[in-house]
């Protein structure tokens, strides 16, 4: 297999670059890893932001042409958290340098803590067991997700709030140590998570995105399907809406995984 | 130069895949084609679709968080038109397959022409001697851009609009011959333009976008920076925001050109 591969990559390297790398592309499974966006779309309750709303102009029945206009929170659905939201001085949305919109995916699984407990962490002990099962270090400009389980409850939007009696959200997250090790002594690019935020729900406060702002790093909420992506190997690409002076915005995340 | 590259892909196969890929595209240039989206995006002149707007729900100085909303055109600024965009039995921007978001682009060029005739025309002529220079056909899948030069104007909206005094729009485009050719004969995945239209602005009828539409392919328009893409060997990547039944939707364009 590691042999037909290199030949295959050394065949391939007489191609131009874009149809070799559209070749390599073509031989990985791709995993879609953005939720429509809709009105059923995963967010808070009551959003601040209000609903969103698809409007049209015009359509193919009465005009022969269909034409749109939509309203959106900016952290609505699969959406990119961008170091300004809580940091005047980091990036907005449109000023993330492309080189930190793709890199090596490295998935770590809290489900079986999550399933018995909703506020569980992932703690910075976690981390380092994975690097130790996994046979190395976490590289620099790694994108590291946090497969918690609650993709399953992303179309049930009460479930995936997981509100209690007193209101409160209750689903699972970094723990602030964890990211600050990911950060800080693995200088990853972002970190990503198949719930509404990267502090869990019942933070007071926002210890993980404020780690992320102050550091120049995003995060990624509200991944569909982390469950078809392997630990390690996947590649994956952040294509956030270049949207000019915006702390948030809807990105499209592709993963792209060996077969 | 090839046998390094030979030497260095083989060195990086044994790497894991997202490593690998990530290596690869490092050694590359990046080129946005997307023009940041905002209220001086490139747009006809009075959209139907209204103007941008992003508004601020709380704000860093006030909050200590920046949240916001924003309403937009589906079609304004840097955007794809979906094929459903004109039929109703095609998909919309959210349907459209993951494996048709890139491939290797083909950039010809009508720069010439378009400065002394703002009507200019790809013709199919344009396309067969472009092959013949180039020395291939255009294979299955490829993005074939129209670079016309009109990318310089887009920061100035008149300019770029080019309005005669009847008030038509008066800018180069793809002829139908030639994107019936490219798409019927090539199998190309999309047309880009960097105007605001595939069709040329005076054209009455759709023809261009129509003939995407049948073929179940899709169109990208104000793309930017399309002069600093080789015309063989760049890889593009297309990624559109994944709105739900949209005909049409802003695009993130990134570009891979090998060094």
């Amino acid at each position: 297999m590691r042999l037909l591969a290199i030949l295959s990559l050394t065949v391939s390297a007489c191609l131009p670059f874009g149809d070799r790398l559209t070749r390599v592309l073509d031989r990985a499974g791709v995993v879609d890893l953005t939720y429509p966006l809709d009105e059923r779309s995963p967010s808070p309750p009551n959003p601040r932001g209000g609903p969103f709303t698809l409007e049209s102009l015009s359509t193919l029945e009465g005009d022969g042409i269909l034409t749109q206009r939509y309203c959106t929170p900016a952290d609505l659905g699969t959406h990119l958290t961008a170091p300004r939201l809580l940091d005047r001085g980091q990036p907005s949305v449109a000023a993330l340098p492309p080189r930190g919109l793709y890199g090596p995916a490295f998935v770590l699984d809290l489900r079986e803590r999550a399933s018995k407990d909703p506020d569980a962490l992932l703690t910075r002990t976690d981390v380092t067991a994975f690097e130790r099962r996994i046979g190395r270090k976490i590289p620099r400009r790694a994108l590291v997700f946090l497969r918690t389980g609650w993709g399953s409850r992303a179309r049930d939007l009460a479930s995936y709030r997981n509100q209690d009696a007193q209101g409160r959200l209750r689903f699972p997250g970094f723990s602030a140590e964890a990211a600050r090790f990911l950060v800080r002594e693995r200088a990853v690019t972002a970190l990503g998570i198949d719930t509404l935020s990267v502090d869990r729900g019942v933070a007071a406060t926002r210890e993980v995105q404020r780690i992320l702002s102050a550091a120049g790093r995003y995060g990624l909420t509200n991944l569909a399907q982390l469950d078809l992506l392997p630990e390690v190997g996947a590649f994956v690409l952040v294509a956030p809406v270049k949207i000019a002076r915006a702390s948030a915005g809807q990105a499209r995340v592709l993963a792209f995984v060996p077969k």
